[in-house]
């Protein structure tokens, strides 16, 4: 684990923000919110449109509203999750599998997410139907936005837990009610994590880059020492 | 502009990283593309399907095949902007006005762009159909492979210039036909920048972070000294 106060370099902070889900009630002061959407809004957009904004909960009345609906969401999301990857079910029977553990963790979030700290609705202004290209608008900000909070100790995470009430949330926050038009992207919930930031785990570098041809092995894309690895486990993503 | 040879601090790295168009001609040690793709996998997914594949470019026959591509892929998209943007009227009639100087900046981008000391390729490996909030699947990894080249003193910059031939690109590399299975999402030359980073221009703050509710101005939103805002200039993007 890193120590909070210190600003990591350029490379450890990019090796070391992981996904944080338990959050540790301190409020995040204004400079730091400050610090993390400048560092959002450095991103490039691949174009110039500077189309996407950010819309920050914390305690307002509208923000109170909008979290309650966002915890709805997301305990809806999971629960339907929860049965559909069978997390209870194999494996999952087990208290001390990884996919209990995960079981576990999901359902605390989902319990306490309308609770963050912060709740940060990441959204894009579309000049064109949204798409994957679009995304190169507004995802890469989202990742400074993660990277931004992980340089000041904070955590966060990619979620989203809008979209079952997205309707009812565009009204209380008074936002344009097309989605086409204009897109949330990703609720992001941020805070001083529970526990530390640190190593992310993923599939061996060779499985995911190649060179001169689909498949073909980089020879050069190798693991550093200590690198971690995805564990075998629930098959299917936690999102959406 | 930062000394290439030191690593950045992240929230340093962050506001530095911009997009960089013109290149030196050095190659790009197999060791330094090693670091900036672990900094590319090492983003979130927000889910843990990992989905994202990178395909490297560059002097291997296949890669000059699809660089020569690439190259009249840019050129083609660039023809099309630059008439229908009016890049050589109106104020881009002036040598020295910003349309203009953006436009050489362009033209030689593109006329040179197939150069790159390299070229990556963003994939993604689609669950379901390609959509914005797919693209957080991959576009945070785009995000971090820039950063992961600005710490080593690289830079590059997102474009969707594998767009008009790529068909002919995902045949001469052996990729799959169907791009709602696997999508090109991005294609990003690097190389050494001439010239330097430097601090990015946007939007003022205030512009595109609101608080508790859609166009309220978050009072803690302010710029920092010295930030640099987007001149008046062209209206429109530069990709796609």
């Amino acid at each position: 684990m890193s120590d909070p106060g210190v600003e990591p370099s350029l490379l450890n902070g990019i090796a070391t923000t992981r996904s944080i889900r338990r959050y540790r009630p301190d409020p995040v002061p204004t400079e730091d919110l400050n610090t993390i959407l400048f560092a959002a809004t450095r991103a490039p957009q691949g174009s110039n449109r500077q189309g996407f904004r950010f819309v920050v909960l914390r305690d307002g009345p509208r923000a109170l509203e909008a979290r309650r609906l966002i915890g709805e969401g997301a305990r809806s999301v999971w629960a339907d999750k929860r049965v559909t990857d069978a997390y209870d079910r194999g494996s999952g029977a087990a208290d001390d599998s990884p996919k209990a553990r995960m079981a576990r963790t999901m359902q605390h979030f989902v319990d306490h997410v309308h609770e963050a700290p912060v709740i940060v609705l990441a959204c894009l202004h579309c000049h064109r139907a949204p798409s994957l290209a679009l995304g190169g608008a507004v995802w890469p900000a989202v990742q400074n936005l993660l990277l931004g909070a992980r340089a000041l100790g904070y955590g966060g995470v990619i979620t989203g837990w809008h979209g079952p009430r997205e309707a009812e949330i565009r009204q209380v926050l008074g936002m344009p009610a097309d989605p086409d038009r204009l897109a949330i992207a990703a609720t992001i919930p941020l805070g001083r994590p529970v526990g530390g930031h640190g190593p992310v785990r993923r599939r061996p570098l060779a499985e995911v880059v190649y060179e001169d041809g689909w498949g073909e092995a980089a020879p050069w894309a190798v693991d550093p020492e200590g690198a971690r690895f995805t564990a075998p486990g629930p098959p299917s993503g936690l999102r959406l």
